[in-house]
């Protein structure tokens, strides 16, 4: 680590030579293998810009210029240029974030894990570099696969109308997002890839230039004329061309020196421009070479020789929900499944396996899995879209207008939802249960182990008139919560052993144990409490006011933000009801959470059962401080709870 | 009108001979001008697809197969052709639907007003036959201002990919969306229709088609093979090409037999085809062909023979912010504006104007709207994005990920915010003060009046470390609704008459004029109520809790959904703080609104005065029963609400 330990910034990048830079290459690969195999993390898509990155700084003066780099967990290099090379406690608690982190750096710009954003930042910048009369450059690194999204293509769309705005954008092909990428997008760039050669191209090219007189003129003057001599020999420009972006390319991705040639180029063109890349996920770390799946895009902990896993996963709330598509697929024609670009993460790989003409990788593109769905749906299918909780709110305006509106029987599984923890802010899945309350017809399950997945799934693909949400954790899925009797549609978890209850505690999917966890230590307290699972959380079950009013609290729980979430809708339905016993509803606070294990954030939250626990006992005691007053022998609040002493 | 009277159903459409059908054209211009002059309505975009929808019907045998159009605005001419010529009520409660409609016709099939959706229905269409081995038609047509969308990207990259499932798509390309079309896709189109013209590449075509046996092979084959041979004469297929789209055209959009040709060749291709019609949108009515600014898109009633509005517009809350922003931009040089392609519907043509280097019309694309927004904010200046409520669902994520997530100073204006009511289902402003309420940071202003409206802008581009949002209703502004005092950042409307006041109302928005009238009614009943204006919702104001507590109930009225609106925020407020005073939200019901007019709507949801008064008048019946009972001197609700009793 020679080299690599001297980077205090990119500046001191300048002074190394090729052949330095090309061993600081290798030390960062070595680097990488060795501290990620120890935390986890995203190492294929890190090997594969090494070059890349170390380029881009050179050329580039961040953070006066900006380099942004798209969806963000490909920042490893960034970082280890920018001054941060303590790679210890990554993705943990108090340790460097997965992604780029304003907090950390004045290097990072985008700290949101979601794809396809890029162009549409870097537009604005350039922008308000025009406004503001500044010359810095705006330089945008965007994955072929995140190219599929539709924010990428407004953003070109957007991007290319202004001729006179300097602005570059790298597209880095390394021929996948998660997965190899689909779609006609890809095609095209394959063909990019294929005709003649990167090489042919450069050796054509600087031929040219060099007999071409470049001083007191832009250089892509000269190209532009040279353009049609050339265009034979260049691999076609293509689309981008047709929309009116200058192309350059394909460059390897992996020669810093080809690297630093064309984005000098490009820097100096004086408009949009696009420099076509080829990387190789994975790069010089063979286990990653060889993987064919998904180059170890995103990895826990692994023995760094093999590239194995240190631990053998549980059945995760996935593979449940994997194994049980398989059957239904089996036993309905029907069913056809739905993922945006994660057909391996969302579980939906075995029955891709088993049923290839039944499945639609649809590229990065919620908003085109869902109204596709309507389609399909309209069409006398069953589709079952698989997708991260947090990844939904992209598809928000066609669940409700093309979905919900049009009565369409699709099902939404929302992986990942709740606390995730360890990806950040953006990956947390806990908007789903909030903006969803205001779509009509819509019914939201959230199973709380296991078999409750199984089940609901099969509920939610017997709807045909509505769309269907089922909405469960990430990684390992929890022990069997059985319940012990059953009220309306919901199941009871614990009956309160007291008469006159004390509290109604709502448990929501998987804080099933937490809540009975609560349950038995407000019991020690004297708190009579029965736990319900609603299952079904939208609509609220018209058995919960009746039940609400049997007890003296109602208190939610819930693995979501609690603006407008669960207890929300409880609350509502309660005062609807007529029904005003006092409620507390906890969750996720509302603000963004930063990275750490699901554990910390949880207790960090105040989502532990001690917490709350605690905090329904001072409630109760303050009810009891009333309730037990001289004159109170028929206290509203007691009136309000159990009407039946009045 | 001797033709268009006897067409019961397309099919009727077979007999007729092709002069017959430009004679049916032209009784269907007249019969739109005519109609829609009396009741208003879309008819720049309908009098551009007469003879297409005329062309589309002949080729295609709806409902079989699936005839799709995008945004749903130009439905008309579907609509006289399927058996609906009664335009009387049309968009007015009980008559025609200003967009396609489920419940009036199995020939309609998308409904939603949102647009660019169109290509991902066809691509959900298309394979759900595939999957039931149907070999029905699916044909969509969108228009090149949609094309600008990112979902239509999504769908043509899907779409694309399949090369053996048959779909055609109609670009019906009229330059604009609701106003000239921008951006790089618009310059590229702008190529295809000026190189050669669409009479040469139908003349050379032709040629060669009859000089090619077609019988026992698919036409496409014959065209590809013929491809190179023709490729000089054709209008270049550009970048529909590089995605794997077969292309036909520029086709004359108004010569039937000419449509006819294309759309029965792309039928017969068996894949994936484009076909690039050209179209005038107003087409053969001169007012709307002279009118550059949107081509009478959507109108109010006007005189048919001048094409002026017959009744004057008063001014308008669009206007009032228009105006605000042109003095804001004198003032500041660092405000920019953005729209997505409706300049003059959110009122920034001014603006426009005075400042054309600091707006950014970025195409029909809010999710690029919101994200470079999210640049612009970070390179130093402060965007305002004006855009309709019911559309900024499309930007949700972007919102939440890239704006808040990121602490950009960004202002959302939303126009048309509450009922809206004769667009229909999808046009109503009733989902963003629920969705937006899980957003950290986000700060929510809901004007009551013009001087609030200015007031609240001009607070909200002061923010810059967070998104603030401005939501305004449709149409003419209201009267003046002054303060008679404050309590924390709230205005008081009106102070209750009573020592120990019944009824806290909290008035959001639009709604004050609404709430003082029902405060009235109440204090006829002798239940004395105040009325407070919070005029930021959210975050809920520190003042509102303490104030709730000296009331006996607390009465939210806002004109938005109920699900997680403002009325579930103030109560999730009031339990945070302690306060358990009975509580009960009004607003608009979780169902999807028909189309009448704002006030037959309003009344239908029990929105209005008399209802809610009548219904605050039984909740606090409720309560004095329990008050006045004889062992009640001391009552938890009377304590709950006033404690200084106890």
């Amino acid at each position: 680590m020679g080299l690599l330990t001297r980077i205090k910034g990119p500046r001191d990048l300048d002074r190394l030579s090729h052949e330095q830079l090309d061993q600081l290459a290798a030390e960062i690969r070595s680097f990488l293998v060795d501290a990620v195999s120890k935390t986890g993390g995203h190492l294929g898509p890190n090997l594969g810009v090494v070059e890349l990155t170390i380029a881009l700084h050179r050329v580039f003066d961040s953070p006066k210029d900006k380099v942004l780099l798209d969806t963000g967990h490909q920042s490893y290099v960034h970082k280890l240029l920018t001054g941060r090379q303590d790679f210890a406690k990554l993705r943990a608690r108090g340790g460097l974030s997965g992604y780029p982190s304003r907090a950390e750096s004045d290097h990072d710009v985008i700290e949101n894990s979601h794809a396809s954003t890029v162009l549409g930042w870097a537009d604005g910048l350039a922008k308000a570099n025009q406004v503001r009369k500044k010359d810095d450059h705006v330089v945008a690194v965007i994955g072929d696969g995140a190219l599929t999204g539709g924010m990428a293509w407004e953003a070109l769309n957007n991007i290319a109308a202004a001729k006179d705005r300097p602005l570059v954008i790298v597209v880095n092909d390394n021929e996948r997002s998660y997965a190899p990428t689909i779609g006609g997008l890809a095609d095209h760039l394959a063909t990019l890839r294929t005709t003649d050669g990167y090489e042919r191209f450069l050796t054509r090219t600087k031929e040219v230039l060099e007999r071409t007189p470049v001083v007191g003129k832009p250089l892509y003057e000269t190209l532009h004329g040279a353009k049609k001599g050339l265009k034979d020999f260049i691999a076609p420009q293509g689309m981008f061309e047709d929309l009116g972006l200058k192309y350059v390319g394909p460059i390897d991705g992996h020669d810093i020196e080809a690297l630093e040639s064309a984005l000098q180029r490009a820097k100096r063109f004086g408009g949009p421009v696009i420099v076509h890349c080829l990387t190789e996920k994975g790069r010089g770390y063979q286990p990653a070479e060889q993987d064919e799946a998904d180059r170890f895009h995103g990895i826990g902990p692994i023995h760094p020789d093999t590239g194995l896993p240190v631990k053998t996963a549980a059945a995760s709330w996935t593979s449940v929900f994997g194994d049980e598509m398989v059957k239904l697929g089996r036993e309905r024609e029907d069913i056809v499944a739905i993922t945006a670009a994660m057909l391996q993460p969302v579980g939906l790989k075995k029955f891709a396996e088993q049923f290839p003409d039944r499945v639609y990788d649809v590229g990065i593109a919620e908003q085109h899995a869902a109204v596709s769905a309507a389609g399909l749906a309209t069409g006398g299918v069953h589709p079952v879209f698989a997708v991260y909780a947090t990844f939904l709110n992209r598809a928000f305006d066609q669940l409700l207008m093309d979905v919900a509106l049009h009565k369409c029987g699709v099902t939404f599984v929302l992986d990942r939802a709740g606390v995730t923890g360890d990806d950040g802010a953006s990956h947390n899945g806990m908007w789903d249960m909030s903006i969803l309350q205001c779509v009509p017809g819509l019914r939201l399950a959230a199973p709380r182990d296991a078999e409750q997945v199984r089940l609901q799934l099969r509920e939610a693909v017997e709807v045909d008139d509505a769309p269907t949400v089922v909405r469960y954790s990430k990684g390992v899925v929890g022990p069997a919560v059985p319940a012990v009797g059953t009220v309306g549609g919901m199941d009871v978890l614990r009956k309160a052993g007291a008469d006159r209850p004390d509290v109604l505690l709502v448990s929501v999917g998987a804080l099933a144990p937490m809540c009975l966890e609560i349950a038995s230590l407000l019991d020690k307290q004297g708190i009579s409490t029965t736990v319900v699972d609603p299952r079904w959380v939208k609509p609220v079950d018209e058995a919960l006011a009746p039940l609400a009013e049997q007890h003296r609290v109602v208190v939610t729980v819930e693995d979501n933000g609690r603006a407008g979430g669960v207890g929300s809708a409880v609350a509502q339905a309660l005062r609807d009801a007529g029904v005003d016993v006092p409620l507390r509803d906890f969750g996720i606070p509302p603000r963004f959470l930063d990275h750490a294990s699901r554990k910390e954030v949880m207790a960090e939250i105040g989502l532990t059962a001690p917490d709350i626990a605690r905090q329904v006992t001072g409630l109760v005691a303050k009810l009891d401080g009333r309730y037990d007053s001289p004159a109170s022998n028929g206290t509203a609040n007691a009136k309000a709870v159990e009407p039946a002493r009045d």
